[in-house]
């Protein structure tokens, strides 16, 4: 061959390439309006010359994690860890079977537990999380996912993601997108294992947080975490916890439950091309169905207004040909 | 030429590129055992197959900001704001003319202003950053930033950035690390500016905060910024910021200050190989001579303790051919 053809002849290979990469885009999202949706709304954010075109340091994108990026019932994971947690330190601590909402946890009375309230549950939080170090806690989440099964699909709880917005967070980091967690769950106990599953690093996950001091024990420097409320990165929270962590306002903002309202109202009212979705849970058969009734991730705003607000509401049974990774 | 001699041609190119890159390096920096000292550990931690080497998702470095980036006398150039915008708003607050600390701030008096102590600055910093909009807030500090000219060096304070720290950040981001900046300063006053000036985007981005609320103001969501603190990250702070902002123990951490003698010990205390490095203030002719004695950027523990925790001293006289960007 000539250099010419050479040259034509790698060209044609990277064309053929890009297409193929195209047509392959978010393999486990069936081919629906959704799916167009999102891919328009990339491209025409993305491409030279589009007169959407964002510049790619202003390409955020924020996830809700509970029900978003992984199931969220029968209940959120985070609580299943504290009711393990508690059991496991119960021989510790003789003086729960007399105290709530300890009494009631060890006894598995789920409405003894909730009775207790936001103050029970943060009684609960400040036993299993607080007064070990980062460190510590970070082992602690690490060895409990290692073990722990989700109850219904029984596999590893890291293995309970969904697998198409595993695609589409790779599809939006592969087109300049920087990728954020907006959770309300615990910031240390995603912060672990986001990187491994999501691609996500620590420094890219946003989530509720207790207070924190440093102290040098015995030589040597450490983190140690306080029985104390710092952050609660839930509803009106997820706009402030962007700003302080992410300090721009995102273009693109995915969530499941009237928790991420605010977030969602947020991010899609600023100028220039915005995009909002919404995991609707409508797949009994493959993971749950539930919205307004839901004590877990309810939703009732999101449905009456996501029309009116321009909002992509994704169905998980129409719009996703699998829904947990495959084996 | 045939195909093999092309190729080895490229090689040879490449090769030449590369070893013209590494002369190239820090041309701000003097040929000194200091700039040896950031090389060889910035080699040993990225060479494939060195006993040291750091996965690149774990090359975080930390870098304080006042005094370490940019010139922090003979004020924090927050604080030189803070007075040009009471100046600017007295007029809208004629209670200021007999209310402290506004009162000495507005005749000039800078011991009036010391005397009402942290109280009276957090009343400063309340009414000049509190209350509005973060948007605002944005515009206020960059329209402020275009005018304003540093007193001693008669150039905008965004001149008064050092130029061997602004190649030192660009070179280990070459490297495959993710620079932060950790600083005492208000977080919101350097998100504007630092991806323009240091590379460095508001998402790593770890300093003091007030707090902030959402909320809708005729139909528009915007953050409000609150009279209130959040977070003060100086000191024991800053390990706890960075816990908190970057979710894992970075590898490099340089300061100037005692304000940085936490986060310099939390850095340089893990497994693995750590750099620590102090930026001494000692050149009176081109920038500012102070350590023990001085009122802001205070060093004395760094000073006394460096040698034996194996922390590089730099000596800005000594290491730095020029300190601010040439015009």
């Amino acid at each position: 061959m000539t250099r010419t053809q050479t040259l034509l002849a790698c060209l044609a290979s990277i064309f053929c390439l890009m297409a193929t990469a195209s047509a392959q885009a978010l393999p486990s999202w069936n081919d629906t309006p959704t799916k167009a949706a999102i891919m328009s709304f990339v491209e025409k954010v993305t491409q030279d010359g589009s007169p959407d075109f964002v510049m790619p340091a202003d390409r955020v994108a924020v996830f809700d994690n509970d029900g978003t990026l992984w199931s969220e019932q029968p209940m959120y994971t985070q609580l299943a860890f504290i009711i393990d947690r508690v059991k496991a330190m119960a021989p510790d601590h003789p003086e729960w079977k007399a105290k709530e909402p300890f009494k009631s946890l060890l006894a598995g009375d789920a409405k003894g537990v909730a009775a207790s309230g936001q103050k029970g549950l943060l009684e609960l939080v400040a036993a299993t999380h607080a007064g070990m170090t980062t460190e510590a806690f970070e082992a602690t989440v690490t060895d409990w996912l290692k073990t722990a099964r989700h109850p219904k699909f029984n596999r590893p709880y890291l293995e309970c993601v969904y697998q198409p917005q595993i695609e589409l967070l790779q599809y939006l980091r592969d087109h300049g997108f920087k990728t954020f967690i907006v959770s309300g769950g615990g910031i240390d106990f995603m912060r672990p294992w986001t990187h491994e599953v999501y691609g996500i690093p620590p420094d890219q996950v946003v989530g509720s947080s207790i207070k924190a001091k440093y102290e040098v024990r015995d030589g040597e420097p450490v983190i140690v975490k306080l029985p104390e409320i710092d952050f609660i990165d839930d509803k009106a929270g997820k706009p402030v916890g962007i700003h302080k962590f992410i300090g721009k306002r995102p273009i693109l903002a995915f969530g499941n439950s009237d928790g991420d309202f605010e977030m969602l109202e947020y991010v899609t009212t600023g100028s220039g091309a915005r995009l909002g979705l919404i995991l609707h849970h409508d797949d009994a058969e493959r993971e749950a169905a539930y919205d307004r009734e839901s004590h877990v991730g309810k939703l009732t705003r999101g449905l009456d207004e996501a029309q009116a607000r321009g909002w992509v509401l994704v169905s998980m049974k129409s719009d996703w040909a699998i829904v947990f990774p495959r084996k």
